[in-house]
C-alpha cells in the first residue's frame, strides 16, 4: 500500500466498502513531525539544540511583542550578528488603525493581520518566534519566563544579551465596577469581531416581538465611552454602518425613523461626564463639575478611555527601582532607567524627559573649558547644540501606532550600527563624563493624525488644530503608515476589501 | 448645538477642552429606535403590530431554519399570497460545501455565507425573520415556540397555517464518550474557524523549547474521524495547507521531513475501525472483526461521521406519533406523516418510501375498472404509469446539501402553484381515494457529487462509481450549486479570495 498515492488508496478503500460511511474511518494527517519521527530517523528535529546558547558569538536578542513597536523592531533589524528570538501570544501583527473598519465589516480581519512568521521569513536573520506570553522578567539573570498561550500552558525560560520590552499596554478601566464583564474594548482583532457581531445581534433583537418599547430602545443605544481618535473613529463608522447598511434591511418603519433621524444627527457626544458604574443593561454617569448623576441605557458599550501597565511589567519596575512610577521610564535612547541592556518601547513605556535644570551644572563645568567659573560667548555657544540634542523640551509622546512604530525602527537602527558607533560615537557629547553617547537621542516626527468621521468628513490634526477635510484625504493617512510599516499582501487585501464594500454594501451576517 | 454637525461639534468640543482625552466622554449611537422614541413619535415602531394574525387573508407560513432547505424553499418562494416568518438562530445562509476550505483559510468565512436579510430584501413578499431558535412545536394549536438566541433568551409564540421544518440535524457522536469535549466538528462556519485556529495553534506549539518528541509528536498528528465527503476533503485540504504552506514558515528541519514525506504520502487511512473513547490527548479505537484496540495521540481531531434527529423534533415525533422512528418521516410531498400543514424537508426528515406491496390490493381495485376481479392487459398497462410515479424505488436519500436544496425548490414550486394545482392536480391517481393528488412526488436528481482530495486530484462520483477527475472539474461541481443557489455577491467573493490565495498563499495568523 505504501507507495499508493492518497487518492488511489481512497478510491480502492471506497470500493471495497461500500458502506464506509457507515464506519468510523479514522485519518491521520500528520503534520511536520510525524511522519519523521515514525521512521525513526536520526535527527530529531527538535528545535531546542538550535537555540542560541550563552557565550556564543552572536548577541542574542529578546524581543517582547508582536505590535507596532516590536513588529517595527523586527522589520528594520538588519545586522546579521544577532540571534533573535520573538515571544508574543499573538503569532500576528496587526494593522490597528483599521479596527473601527473591522467592527462594521469594511475591511476583513485578515485584511489588517500580518503573520509574523511571514514577516521572518523574508528576512535574512536567523529569527525564531515562540507563540508564548512572557509572565516574568528576570534582569538580574538576564532571563525571560514564558508560559505558552495555548491550554497546556507549557512553561519554558529564555536567556537574553539585549531585551527589547515591547508588550503594549492594558486597557484602563480606571477600576470602574463593571467594565470587565460588560464592556467591549477596541484593541485586538477579536475584539471588533466581537463587536461586530454584538451590534447585529442588538438589531436582530430589536425586531423580536416581545420586546417592549422601552426595551426596544435601549437594545438600540450603542454607547462609546472616551473621547480619543479610537472612540470617535468607531463613533462614526458605526454610525455610517447603521444608517447607511442595517436600517435598510430590518423593519421599514425603524428605517424611515432612522433615515430621517440619521440624515441629520445620530450621534449624541456627552462631555465632562464620568463612567461610575457599569451594569448589564446600563451605564451610571456623573458630570465631573456638579456631581450630578445619571444612567444611559444600553444595548452595546466600548470603552476607549485610554491605557494602563501590565502587571508583568510593574513587576519588573519594582525589581529596577522603578515601583514608584506609574508608568516604565527609558531614557531618550529607549534604554529603561536603572538597566543596561534593555529597551523598552510603545506603549509599555515612556521616556523620561531629563530637565536643563537637573543637569545645570555639570553642563556648566563641561562648556567650561578654561575652568574659568564663566562661560565665554564662545564657550556657550559650542555646548548650545549638545544642550538642544538632549533636552529638547518634548512633552509626554502620545501612546499611538506613529510613535511606537517610529520607535522601534529608530532602536533598529541603532542595534544595526552599533559596532560602528561604539567606535565612532555619533551622539551629544556626556555632560558629566568623557566623551560623546554612541546615538543621538530618539526623536519622535508627528506625521499629523487623522480621525475619519464617517461619510465624507475626516478630522485632521496636521499639526496642533484639528481641522475638517474631505474623506479621501484618508487615505494620506494609511499611505504614510502603509509606506513604512505594511506589506504590499496587506495593502492589496486592503484595497480589495474596499472595493467588495463599495460594490456590495457592508454585510450583516453575524460572521 | 442641535444644527450643527456631528464634526462640527467634535471639533468645538475637542477645542473647548483641549484635555478631552483624559475624560471619560460618553457618545451615544442611537439606531433604528431611540431618536425616534426620545422625539415622542406617534408610530411605536414595534414590529408586532404587523405580526400577521389569523384569520387574515394570507395564509402564515413559517419556516423553520437557513440553511440549503430552507433557503431554497425561501428563494424560490414567489406566490405573494403568503405571510412569511423564518425563524433561525443563524441570520445567515452557509454555503457548507466549502467550509473545509475555510478551515485552511483558501476562502474567507464571509464569502461563504449570505445574510439572510439580503435574501429577504430582494424578494417582493412580505416576509419577517427573527433570529430565534424554535425550543417547541405545537402540531394540535398550530404554534412555534421560540427562544431568541442571545444571552437574555427572549420568548415568544408564533402561529402558523403552514410550517416548513427545516432545521437539520445535529452530529451524531454515537455516544462516544469525549467526542464533545475534545473533537472540532465540521457543521457550521464557526467550526472551520476554529479548526483553523487550532491548527496553526498546533504548528506553534509544536515549535516549543519544552515539548518532548513524543509531545511534538503528538501535537502535529491531525486526525479525522469519519469517511464521507466532508471528512476527505477536509483531510486532503488540511494535508495541502500543512505540506505547502505551514512547513515553510516553521522550523527548518520540520519543514525538510515534512517536505520529503507529504510529496510521497502524509495521510494515514485507517478503515475497519471504530472510535470507542476520546481523551483530551488520545482517541481509542477497536478493531471492528478482531475487537483489537490501540490508541491515536492527537493534537487536533474533527469528528464528520454523520448526523442525527434534534431533540426539538424528537419530541415533535412523538407528538405526531412517530416516537419509534429515528428520522422524522415525510411522504413523497413531503409532508409530515401524521400532519396535513407541515413539511418538513433537508437533514431533519426522510421520505419514507411506500411500498408496493402494501398497497397492491388498493391498486388492484383501482386497475380493474371493469371489476372483474382480473387485470386485462390494457388496464395493466393504464395503472403502470401511476405506480412508476408513487414508487420509484428510490432508496434513501443521501443527507446532502443537494437533496436539501432540491427539496426546497420542489415545495416552494408546489406553495407556488397551490391554487391552481388544486384545482386541476397533477400528480397520480389516488389509489385508495378518487381524483389524483395535488403535485407530482418530489424527484431526487443526482447532479453526481465531488470530493476535491486535494494537489490536482479530484474524485468524483458521477453517478455510481468514483473516478478521478482533474481539480480543475471541482468548478463544474460548484457552479451546479452555484447557478441554483449562490448570489452573484458571494460567487464573486470566493472568486476573489481564491485569486488571493493563488497570489499569496494561505495565511498562518490565529485569526
Amino acid at each position: 500500500m505504501r507507495n499508493l498515492s492518497f487518492y488511489e488508496r481512497f478510491s480502492r478503500t471506497f470500493r471495497e466498502y461500500p458502506s464506509i460511511s457507515r464506519f468510523l474511518v479514522v485519518f491521520a494527517v500528520s503534520g511536520g513531525g510525524l511522519v519523521a519521527y515514525s521512521e525513526g530517523n536520526i535527527q530529531t528535529g527538535a528545535k531546542i539544540d538550535e537555540l542560541p546558547e550563552a557565550g556564543s558569538e552572536k548577541k542574542r536578542v529578546v524581543i517582547l511583542g508582536t505590535g507596532w513597536a516590536g513588529t517595527s523592531f523586527l522589520k528594520n533589524l538588519k545586522n546579521p550578528s544577532y540571534d533573535i528570538q520573538v515571544i508574543s501570544p499573538r503569532n500576528y501583527f496587526a494593522f490597528t488603525p483599521l479596527l473601527p473598519n473591522v467592527t462594521v465589516g469594511t475591511v476583513e480581519a485578515r485584511s489588517v493581520v500580518e503573520p509574523i512568521r511571514n514577516i521572518i521569513k523574508k528576512k535574512n536573520l536567523n529569527v525564531i518566534y515562540w507563540e508564548a506570553e512572557c509572565y516574568r522578567i528576570d534582569a538580574k539573570t538576564k532571563k525571560v519566563y514564558c508560559r505558552s498561550s495555548e491550554k497546556d500552558k507549557e512553561e519554558f525560560v529564555v536567556d537574553y544579551d539585549y531585551l527589547v520590552i515591547a508588550m503594549g499596554a492594558r486597557v484602563n478601566t480606571f477600576n470602574t465596577p463593571g467594565v470587565e464583564e460588560n464592556c467591549h474594548y477596541l484593541k485586538e482583532v477579536e475584539d471588533a469581531q466581537k463587536i461586530r457581531r454584538t451590534v447585529i445581534d442588538c438589531f436582530e433583537k430589536a425586531c423580536l416581538p416581545t420586546l417592549s418599547d422601552d426595551e426596544r430602545k435601549r437594545v438600540l443605544q450603542f454607547v462609546v465611552v472616551g473621547g480619543g481618535p479610537t472612540g470617535v473613529e468607531f463613533a462614526a463608522e458605526l454610525h455610517d454602518f447603521v444608517s447607511e447598511d442595517l436600517v435598510k434591511l430590518f423593519d421599514k418603519r425603524i428605517a424611515t425613523f432612522a433615515e430621517e433621524n440619521f440624515h441629520r444627527d445620530g450621534i449624541d457626544l456627552r462631555t465632562g461626564e464620568m463612567v461610575v458604574k457599569v451594569s448589564d443593561k446600563e451605564i451610571s454617569t456623573k458630570v465631573i463639575k456638579t456631581g450630578e448623576t445619571s444612567t444611559i441605557p444600553y444595548g452595546m458599550a466600548v470603552w476607549s478611555t485610554g491605557i494602563a501597565t501590565r502587571p508583568v511589567v510593574m513587576d519588573f519596575m519594582k525589581q529596577i527601582g522603578q515601583a514608584n512610577r506609574r508608568v516604565l521610564a527609558t531614557d531618550e535612547w529607549l534604554r529603561v532607567e536603572g538597566t543596561n541592556s534593555i529597551y523598552a518601547l510603545g506603549d509599555c513605556a515612556t521616556i523620561n524627559q531629563r530637565k536643563v535644570m537637573e543637569d545645570i551644572s555639570a553642563i556648566f563645568q563641561k562648556a567650561d573649558k578654561d575652568s574659568s567659573g564663566t562661560l565665554t560667548v564662545k564657550e556657550f555657544q559650542e555646548a548650545l547644540d549638545d544642550i538642544c540634542d538632549r533636552y529638547p523640551q518634548m512633552k509626554n509622546l502620545p501612546a499611538t501606532a506613529q510613535v511606537a512604530a517610529q520607535q522601534g525602527s529608530y532602536l533598529a537602527d541603532c542595534f544595526n550600527r552599533m559596532e560602528q558607533c561604539t567606535k565612532n560615537p555619533e551622539g551629544p557629547l556626556r555632560f558629566r563624563e568623557f566623551g560623546r553617547h554612541r546615538f543621538r537621542p530618539f526623536r519622535y516626527k508627528h506625521l499629523g493624525q487623522f480621525a475619519p468621521l464617517g461619510g465624507e468628513q475626516t478630522a485632521a490634526q496636521l499639526p496642533g488644530d484639528w481641522v475638517s477635510i474631505g474623506h479621501s484625504s484618508q487615505w494620506l493617512w494609511y499611505s504614510v503608515y502603509a509606506s513604512k510599516q505594511v506589506s504590499w499582501h496587506t495593502r492589496s487585501l486592503v484595497v480589495s476589501d474596499w472595493m467588495r464594500c463599495f460594490i456590495f454594501g457592508r454585510d450583516s451576517s453575524q460572521i
